[in-house]
């Protein structure tokens, strides 16, 4: 049985996950980036474990293992009324200071590209925002490429402000294995 | 007695971190924006529990109590030589997608001005990158104001690169509760 209107849940469907993932880094030109298998990605997010079907009372989704240090990671699965993984939202918990409260990062937001135009993307969004609401977050975040003009004005439409006056910094790879030495 | 090298630790001085991080929002001309007080910070971040004094097998750092969606932060103090704390790093576990692996974000570096130019922030820097790795994470990232040259110029020295392809979006006050209620 198919139902009219898609659903979203936190749901263990690596092998759906991690296509969505290689489909979002194939758009981004960053496939030969993708490390993540199927094990990786089952050790390091917090999924829903079978046995917890009943709702979070916050925020009515069902609840997930907790996050950790090296399980920060959460994942919600929108599913398209014919029971097919259609989009993902990978995000996990961030910290404002100078509110001293939590909210959430999105890490990753991708729809399928045959299931654009459905409102996909902004149920996702709206399903983070109203996390956030419940957990008495500060703030929902993420980052765009900046020559991806179609995603900045959907973000905008939706109530988005652009961080222009900031810029991040990375250290990784062998970076970081220097700097972590480099006062021994 | 003082000791004749700075020590870094998570500890509980929350006057000491609420002076630093109100410092630092001053520094960024954004003083009239800190909310914090506390208690709030006193209930967001994952302190280390006065009775946990053992340190932690993989980083010799005390543990802290388990980070949650609602207590994401972990914070490093800095303390001088004479035992005053002179500089914090607050920091959460971010996720790399393509590698599926956890890491580090440091939302906030700060060093007191009259403690400058002593390695301090590097110091720090070097703990959260010993941090990664011995929680085989996947990188370590901040943002920095673009127009703060003299800090890009450090974090380049010490192996960072700038993401200068994306731009941060944010979410926040009435646009997030007029997000979260956008399809109800």
């Amino acid at each position: 049985m198919s139902s009219p209107n898609p659903t979203v849940r936190h749901a263990t469907h690596v092998p759906a996950i991690l296509s969505l993932i290689r489909e979002l880094a194939d758009y981004e030109h960053e496939l030969h980036s993708v490390e993540a298998t199927e094990a990786q990605l089952l050790s390091t997010i917090a999924f829903a474990s079978p046995s917890e079907t009943s709702p979070s009372p916050t925020t009515g989704l069902p609840q997930t293992e907790p996050t950790s240090p090296t399980k920060p990671a959460r994942c919600l699965i929108l599913f398209a009324p014919s029971g097919e993984p259609a989009g993902i939202a990978l995000y996990f918990y961030n910290y404002s200071t100078w509110r001293a409260r939590a909210g959430i990062y999105l890490e990753d937001l991708y729809v399928k590209q045959s299931e654009r135009k459905r409102g996909y993307g902004k149920r996702l969004l709206v399903e983070l925002a109203k996390e956030v609401v419940a957990m008495e977050g500060g703030r929902l975040e993420w980052a765009v490429l900046k020559w991806n003009e179609p995603s900045i004005q959907f973000y905008e439409s939706i109530g988005a402000k652009m961080m222009s006056e900031w810029v991040g910094m990375r250290v990784d790879g062998e970076g970081l294995t220097k700097l972590a030495a480099l006062l021994d």
